[in-house]
């Protein structure tokens, strides 16, 4: 029986023989008891075992170590002690695994360098019990969400040869001997030889398949890992991340702000319906107040407000900034921190001047600026970004050719808006950043399984 | 209003005037009125659309091509012509998105072959909207499977400097720039100043990974993109490809089989109850009787036997083979056809000669055989492979050194048997394996919204 499923049925279970299997977290010994803190994974709780010297292997129980996995039999009580309503009187034991005594997790407080580096073992903490829990059921209620309102969900490829975003930005990958490759007249590596004919990429988004995508199914998204190649040791980057990049045909700027709020809510509200445990435990130990935080954003209405109307908020507060607001430029943290706490609730920030944003993003009237949007939430700063795209061929055009961007790797993607083509809309979302902005967690290392920063790839 | 919506309150719409976005399928003119196939991609049925020369702009409406984005108005009716139980009498209509006489997505019959020269086009056409839409209902009932049943959602990373798997199977990624990377003095290339500080790939398994969440969470399971880089053009072979990779605590392999099962009768009742328009449609053009195959597996009860069982059948079967069976060796594709009509269900084949699984599966006690199983699947063959795991430090040790594998790579994935280690097992499931068996199209690059295999990078 797992111990979620014995917590679900618990005052049924009172009185009962039950088996259990998983590992021991803590294990207090007297002369004549002795206290097990037992927890199988399925659930933030733990199960507390109580023994004494009637059973018949009392010695050799009292030797078994922290980290232990183990079966137990007992009976299920009512806890007389204080800590616990409920305790497993233990009757019968099978150790299935040893723990040395060197075991780097014991019970106590570890930083969260030290288990970085422990970063097989650290699953078994409680802090990356209830984070990677959250990770896990936030990626349900993604799906959930988009599924239940008939969305496609597209995995979009990985390996690319499109080089839109600068190859410098991409990793790329190669069949070939990096010591001896093959070499053309001039020296240049021979690209032929390699399994796909020539420089392949690991990408950075799926956003260019999936209007592809969009202008079949109308509404699709995609949920899948992304890769950067930035050379940046911070508490928010990392070279491998998840993402979430929405897609919809027939939707406009404000068609796709009503998804983003809608969306947001909806994942807030799930996590906060099936995590009461976890975010309980991250209010008390990561961040305070982050419960009434995530209560807050669900029933906020979000504000919706120019890039230009953003700057005269922070021309006109009287505040020294770092980085003065200008109009012609993008908006720096201290001032996303500003506008959320200005209007004390998380903001969509659109129309953005067109030389700070990407190539494919719609182009307004006034020819200065485009149909993007930003939201910015308090606490976290951006979380998404998103823009209606470019549905004029001509102008697109005109935007790759600026750019100096490689038509022949993007004909397809500009042919789209030849064939049946419409306005059309989309966003992305770090998922890393959605899972520290539900958790409090402020180092995107720590919400990754197994984290790929700089230097950093040893599991 | 989407079509879906349409349709799942077709009779309360009845003599309503609706408005729709999307997509002219077909259009057929006549001199006093015409008929517009209408489809919008959120749902595998399309709509009629009607009208005659009483409208303002009957000229103008005669001109729309096949393909065009169209936003339309006019009242629901119940159809009176032959074919369609409903349609839509125009009153007004917007043209979105033109779209010219040369576009290639024209309403008859395409070549498969054809179309995957059309990867951003083909999802408009009804096959590949009902094989993507397959497609992301069964990653969703995969995931509402494992979530219902208390599974942990991990992403395993892509990127890994383990190289357990050799590393000619896996691409090679870099920052490095290939024409002129630095070397060191011997001549090769040097490896500290890429991004990870050494030759870094991306993976063709989660497993390992899944491994240490497992023994933290108990259950958990991955799903996710993988990579091998086989240099093999056949119709089941990809660069990039979909898995699904669970990996259960305290589980052996007749409880592996157990949820093996039940896993993959979830998701085929899933199908069945919700694409019963997709799977009509594979019926009738993809493969004769793929629903009652479907049907029938549902209700079946998987047959369970050894590999030497398996050749003892194959070796008493009065049939000239051409690879002849061996109690030493993998079994052939017609093995594997012949015995799944030979007990005419899905058959579970365990306790494999060790020398032909992975390194990682347990050791039975007959020092030959190893705790593995494989599914075979009438009409497909096999579908997924599992093992328990060994579970034991030193059998493990060596294993890894008759395997020549480097220790250093995985030192902490045998680190897991030192603390805690139990008894576990996954099982892996290959994604685009599920969705040709599902939908009957017997060329992987034909689930793949975009495939990637040798030379096939274009889009």
């Amino acid at each position: 029986m797992d111990l979620k499923e014995l917590f679900d049925k618990i005052e049924e279970n009172i009185d009962k023989k039950i088996t259990l299997t998983g590992w021991i977290k803590n294990h207090r010994k007297q002369k004549e008891f002795g206290f097990i803190d037992f927890s199988d994974g399925t659930c933030f709780k733990h199960i507390q075992i109580v023994y004494d010297n009637n059973i018949s292997n009392f010695e050799e129980i009292q030797k078994l170590h922290v980290g232990c996995a183990i079966k137990i039999t007992g009976t299920l009580k009512k806890s007389l002690g204080a800590g616990q309503d409920y305790e497993v009187v233990l009757e019968s034991y099978k150790l299935e695994g040893d723990c040395p005594e060197d075991y780097p997790i014991q019970p106590k407080r570890h930083s969260m360098e030290f288990l970085r580096e422990q970063a097989y073992l650290r699953p078994r903490t409680n802090t990356f019990q209830a984070v990677f829990r959250v990770r896990s059921m936030a990626a349900f209620a993604i799906h959930k969400y988009f599924q239940e309102n008939g969305y496609i969900y597209v995995n979009t490829p990985l390996i690319t040869t499109a080089d839109c975003e600068g190859e410098n930005q991409m990793f790329k990958i190669t069949t070939l001997d990096l010591n001896n490759p093959p070499k053309l007249q001039d020296g240049k590596v021979d690209m032929l030889a390699d399994l796909f004919k020539k420089q392949a990429y690991i990408t950075g988004t799926g956003q260019l398949h999936g209007e592809a995508f969009a202008l079949a199914f109308k509404k699709i998204y995609t949920f899948g890992p992304t890769f950067r190649t930035e050379n940046s040791n911070t508490k928010t980057h990392a070279n491998e991340f998840w993402m979430i990049e929405p897609e919809i045909a027939f939707c406009d700027l404000n068609d796709l702000m009503d998804i983003e709020e809608d969306m947001l809510k909806y994942i807030v509200k799930y996590i906060l319906d099936n995590c009461s445990e976890e975010i309980t435990f991250f209010d008390k130990f990561i961040q305070k107040g982050i419960k009434e935080k995530l209560e807050k954003l669900v029933n906020s209405k979000f504000k919706r407000i120019t890039h230009h109307e953003a700057i005269d908020i922070l021309k006109q507060a009287n505040i020294k900034w770092e980085f003065e607001p200008n109009y012609e430029d993008d908006i720096a943290k201290e001032h996303e921190k500003y506008i959320t706490e200005y209007f004390n609730t998380p903001v969509f920030i659109t129309t953005w001047p067109k030389d700070i944003k990407a190539w494919y993003m719609k182009l307004n009237e006034d020819n200065k600026t485009v149909a993007a949007v930003d939201l910015e939430v308090p606490g976290i700063g951006e979380l998404m970004g998103g823009s209606q795209r470019e549905e004029n061929y001509d102008k697109l055009l005109e935007r790759i050719k600026e750019m100096k961007i490689d038509y022949n790797s993007v004909d397809w993607f500009c042919n789209l808006r030849k064939y049946g083509g419409c306005y059309h809309s989309g966003f992305g979302l770090g998922f890393e950043r959605l899972i520290m902005y539900l958790t409090g967690i402020e180092n995107i290392r720590d919400v990754i399984p197994f984290p790929r920063t700089p230097g950093n790839c040893d599991f």
